[in-house]
């Protein structure tokens, strides 16, 4: 069970090109994650591998819906990765609470929840049934970085410690 | 006091035009609301009724102020009408927390505020001095569906179960 | 310690022009902050002295860099007052959780961490450790009173009153 959920996130950080030896980088003044009460805060994570963010434009003129999957693909990745270091292991996640997908979007670009689907089903194929989770998606004007997606994420833990 | 709130809420739905035997439909990869140790999180609603969003287009451009007002209703009801669901009764919720309101603006639109009070007024209306919450509001460039309004919700709740 | 925090931020809201005898306007039908089970969430602030939005316009058009971090830092400081009248001092702050900074971008402006970084840092110098958080910033078409920013906040308490 353990070897398990820790193992798919390997396997899909490798799949999407992670070297999950590498910390992970953080854009600003801020903190990864923050763990309080039993509840888990992610930063808000741009599809950054390395130093790179991988998808940058416009969904729905530069950027494709399928590029924009992938990009919230790596956003997701990058959550569990954060989480995975500052709980110790994903098997300390009890259950995930919220999603908020944010996509960089063209004027009539509509399919923020098909965008956001990617990053959700990453959640679940990773967590099982406590990668269900509540979610919202919105199209935004700009993110930092020219970042096609950006999410952020809300998790329960039985982890106490910060 | 129990059957006010929920017949209140009731009187509310049927009103903006809510089948209540209707299963809440939600447009993606994930799940209308999650209570983990006493907080209740509801995904982001979009102002649809059945299988149709009601309300489209870009507020301040398409879609008038008192359009959007509606709008922000229904998305209220339809989190109400979750909540109801998932904890069996709006008296399990004790207090409203957060609320956030996205409003797909036109560039020189600034009433999201007027927007988000009609949600606001709904929480009030239907839970009384529980209604009262925090609020975020947001002008996006683009929703899911080309809704015009989405409304996410957080409440504390005295109902364990999931 | 305590006069410490308390004295950091009225130096800090001092600096930044604003009259702490005033009571904090919130502008629509809802609640500055809430307290519940040693969380308060404190609603969007825009950059409000008084009664007048300090800083207006586009960021990256209209409002420069360094004119949106000085917006961010008034709405760092606003949400800081809230929650220094709902608790009674800042030292009921165990530690910030999470911080959204909406900034009212232009099309090509990809700068909204280098704008939130200056709240972020108002929150560490105010709070020390405290003041750790995790954050999410995005660029939206639109804010309330076209404000240039607009901050919320969540953070831990050990304050239980509401």
């Amino acid at each position: 069970m353990s070897n398990s959920r820790n193992s798919l996130f390997e396997q899909a950080a490798q799949e999407l090109g992670f070297d999950l030896s590498e910390e992970i980088r953080i854009g600003g003044n801020y903190t990864p994650a923050i763990v309080h009460g039993g509840t888990a805060y992610v930063s808000g994570q741009v599809p950054r591998i390395g130093t790179v963010v991988a998808v940058t434009g416009r969904v729905g003129a530069d950027v494709s819906l399928a590029q924009a999957q992938h990009a919230a693909r790596i956003c997701a990745v990058r959550a569990l990765a954060i989480l995975r270091t500052v709980l110790g292991s994903l098997d300390a996640i009890t259950q995930a609470l919220r999603m908020t997908v944010y996509v960089q979007s063209a004027m009539d670009f509509t399919q923020q929840s098909e965008v956001a689907d990617a990053a959700s089903t990453l959640l679940h194929d990773v967590l099982g049934a406590a990668g269900r989770h509540t979610r919202t998606s919105v199209g935004v004007v700009q993110l930092p970085k020219n970042a096609a997606v950006e999410v952020d994420l809300v998790v329960a833990t039985d982890q106490p410690v910060r």
